[in-house]
């Protein structure tokens, strides 16, 4: 077996937030296997082969570039943002757990990239600048109460919130719920963020409070942040306002 | 004013996780302001000023920064990893917030980079594969009963945690008083990672397990990251670990 197989993170969207490294390693491979609206941010290659998917059956699509791979071929996996954060990675090392053991002795390499959660702050100001927790809010996966709990406790601790998975056209209904448990424990003008297409030529960002929050206005490419108590703004004339978490701690009030 | 001000990540230190959006932002600079050992790593360029500072001092620098912009300078800020996590964009909010009310109407762009935490998540497999919680355990900035409240917390809710700044000179014992806070909460056999200088030629990473982890090898360049319950190890001949956090909930036993 010579094949190897290479998790690759794109990035959120723009060219100039992806690595030369995930660059490299797109243009080293024979096969690219992906969601196919990840795929198309690829540029073809005359020889490469494209295997594209929908957006479910990962599970599945992870045992083919194990397979591909140990067939002796070199296979990038492509994820947006970054792979191991919701994304391929997982599901690719899910395969190699309970797959065939050969299977763990492919040269496997994960190549990071700028998450959502990173990019998403970048734009606001400093958000994630103390403490914070990133949670997936899909309940094909995990019981939505354990992620009401999970939220729960990360905001009564003192955490900023990263949500990925926010909404989705079969979870229309979750970050409403999520909002409104948030509600008891943190204040109503507490910062929240609905960051959409981030990088990308419809980026849409909004800025908003727990009070005002309407999950209407996210889609399944928003990544939802919500501040700690903490979480400042800054006011500006004719600009979005900053936000920024303080790197010190602020007491509860 | 016309001046500028970027706040830019390098990446954990490869030069190929640089995004080709913090090497333009660096070569368009006039001035460049960090810490020296962060400096160093962005090569010469003739005409450009360098203002080297030393480790601490986060505030008075970012106020350097924003007087230097005010002034009409190209300033690029120089951070490790991504700007937004533990680093130089959020001292230079609060030094907005706190300052010259004109500062406000800078021209100031964040340019996120791969952080430490998805930098070393990526040489492991995929640790964060699922929801996780960031904490930085300095005691400079935030009481370390804080710190050792949060941590429980994320903890006992199944979070994975990634923890930055763990050990400092000053700070030679608060990673074991976390790792002893953590004993009672979660199985033995929990992995934990300590990554130190992650992707540059001196990277030492060591897989162990909560019962095992010995803070004393870890040193101010270390991301600590300590699974979940959840968490899996993928054992392979001749070759470290692989380790993964499932996409799925897995109930606690």
């Amino acid at each position: 077996m010579s094949g190897r197989l290479t998790i690759v993170g794109l990035g959120p969207g723009a060219a100039a937030m992806q690595t030369p490294q995930a660059t490299a390693a797109l243009a080293g491979a024979t096969d690219l296997v992906g969601y196919a609206t990840y795929l198309d941010r690829v540029p073809h290659q005359p020889g490469q082969n494209r295997h594209a998917s929908d957006n479910r059956g990962e599970l599945d699509r992870a045992r083919h570039a194990l397979s591909l791979a140990a067939a002796g071929y070199n296979v990038a996996v492509v994820s947006s943002g970054d792979p191991g954060v919701f994304a391929m990675a997982s599901a690719v090392f899910e395969a190699m757990d309970h797959g065939d053991p050969a299977w763990r002795a492919l040269d496997v390499v994960v190549v990071p990239g700028i998450s959502a959660m990173l990019a998403a702050a970048a734009r606001l100001g400093a958000p994630l600048g103390h403490d914070f927790c990133v949670l997936s809010l899909s309940d094909n996966l995990k019981p939505f109460e354990v992620a009401l709990a999970r939220i729960a406790a990360a905001a009564t601790a003192g955490f900023v919130i990263a949500l990925y998975n926010a909404v989705s056209r079969a979870r229309p209904w979750q970050l409403g719920a999520a909002l409104d448990a948030l509600r008891p424990i943190l204040p109503a003008v507490t910062p929240v963020v609905l960051a959409t297409a981030v990088s990308r030529a419809d980026e849409r960002i909004e800025v908003t409070t727990l009070r005002d929050a309407d999950p209407a206005r996210a889609d399944m490419r928003t990544l939802v942040l919500i501040g700690s108590a903490a979480t400042r703004r800054i006011d500006r004339d004719d600009a979005p306002p900053w936000l920024y978490t303080p790197r010190f701690h602020v007491a509860a009030t």
